[in-house]
């Protein structure tokens, strides 16, 4: 069985123990994944291979070389060039058929941008590295709910300045053509949100569902896009209308965040959307505070590994 | 015992019918409610008496006359002065004594402006009546979580734009002595809110957090009310947050009313915080669309109803 690639991301973080307990939670069922890390980050407790057939009993590693040793909570920029090759090797592995798709540990964004990093977050990264700059959409997928926010991390007045009915077009272009490439739904079902209360109220209480978000809907509807909308925000997950839906597509990240996490603390799973390759991440940072200790929980990241799995046997037609 | 009043709402709408829902609901348990209602538009088969004292036998009514008959569906503002009037009376009988406290049926808002009402909505008519204009606060309370939105009935941008500190630290201030005089709680705890994704980031996702929010929390500590935050606000609904405060201090309608209604969709009952009498009404408007069919669900003018009991015990200090 082909693994998956998961990225070493900040080895002063969480990422090399939550790897640690998501091998010992899925060495007997799988799926199989192949961590590229520096080995000495990892606890000293986990045996390691350089074989990806072994992982029921060893977890298997793909090693890069730390330039200094990860001090738990104490994030370097002397080890960022580590860091990216992680991402790049997975990526590489991933497009040459070694890996069956990329799952990512978190990074400090501010630590490789110190460092030079020239790009603004992790999604943006692995577009470029795909040649797919500008077309990446984050879905949030739990088993409750799955959100798209058209814009993501923005103030939320710059989100409101950058909202387009262009960008809501192309994000649910892509989510509806996700859901059934990547989660098997032959008829994708989209609901999309109004922006303000009440959805406006035809106009009584804001303008952006007039000019920009009806239109966003008729555009899809004449590309035979299952959709509706604008809905009233605050009415749109409760458990009744998520039935009705299989992605909701949302204008600013708390519109889309506070309900998945609202609902589902911790299964809520960062998958890229766009992309040739299958991406998927936790929905957690590095969580410099309690890395080392033992307290991190490595839920969202199997719960990440799973759909990672799950999309790519769905992308290889094996289901 | 001394009913609450409850008030007809537009009497095309719901409102009639989950008023016999209701009554039939407590009848044997109360809490005891006498509805200020044309007895015309109720479901024939309700018996009414004019004795409060008869609330196990007969739904106690005190008749208000409609211009003209109620035609579920069909609203006319030829009713509109009945409608005003019923709230009118309701809040007299509770300044005299009369009634423990009201609680309102919906009202339709465009109706009664078409007719005259000068009134932006029901509570801000219900502040003016008892001559507290501008003090009063919405609550939205459910035995999950306690919202209040510090903006309200505005556009998002409009929202933004008349967020200030000064509102923030009265809406907290109200919160607070609504939480220990109407709910008991001794030392409350309120939670206020960021407005950007992750509370800004220290000024790195928008400014609001830094100029506005922060300020009105060391206010609100300096009067030494219990209150965190800014707390990003995907991260401040899910259960193990919810456990460390009594109320969420929101900053725009949605932020309160997405994850209320997403973690109870029916049992939600709207608070007015800041007056000298009690008032709760249910979260749902007048559904003209289903009214007069026997499809309405009494469950939320039930919860309303409750709510409002308890809260005029509370004061009552006989807890």
């Amino acid at each position: 069985m082909i693994p998956l690639a998961l990225t070493m991301g900040d080895p002063a973080g969480i990422g090399p123990e939550i790897t640690a307990g998501a091998w010992r939670a899925l060495r007997e069922t799988g799926p199989a994944f192949i961590a590229i890390i520096d080995p000495a980050c990892l606890p000293v407790d986990v045996p390691t291979t350089e074989n990806p057939a072994d992982f029921a009993h060893a977890l298997p590693v793909k090693p890069i070389k730390l330039a200094t040793s990860a001090l738990p909570g104490r994030p370097d920029t002397r080890n960022a060039a580590a860091v990216t090759q992680s991402i790049e090797r997975a990526v590489a592995m991933t497009q040459s058929g070694e890996a069956r798709g990329v799952v990512t540990n978190p990074i400090a964004k501010s630590v490789l941008q110190d460092a030079g990093f020239p790009h603004p977050g992790h999604t943006e990264y692995l577009a470029a590295l795909t040649g797919c700059a500008g077309r990446e959409i984050m879905m949030l997928a739990s088993p409750m709910l799955r959100v798209v926010p058209v814009t993501v991390h923005l103030a939320l007045r710059a989100a409101l300045d950058s909202l387009s009915t262009q960008a809501i077009v192309a994000a649910a272009l892509t989510t509806a053509a996700a859901l059934t490439q990547d989660f098997g739904i032959a008829s994708p079902r989209l609901a999309v949100a109004g922006l303000n209360p009440h959805a406006g109220e035809d106009g009584h209480m804001g303008q952006e569902e007039i000019t920009l978000i009806r239109p966003a809907i008729d555009m899809l509807k004449a590309e035979n896009i299952g959709v509706t909308g604008p809905w009233p925000p605050d009415a749109m997950f409760t458990a009744r209308a998520r039935t009705t839906y299989d992605a909701a597509i949302c204008h600013y990240h708390d519109q889309a965040l506070i309900p998945l996490k609202t609902l589902d603390m911790d299964g809520g799973v960062n998958v890229t959307l766009g992309l040739p390759i299958v991406r998927t991440s936790p929905d957690h940072g590095t969580a410099f505070d309690i890395a080392g200790r033992g307290l991190a929980d490595p839920a969202s990241l199997i719960a990440a590994i799973r759909l990672a799995d799950s999309i790519a046997t769905q992308r290889a037609g094996k289901f």
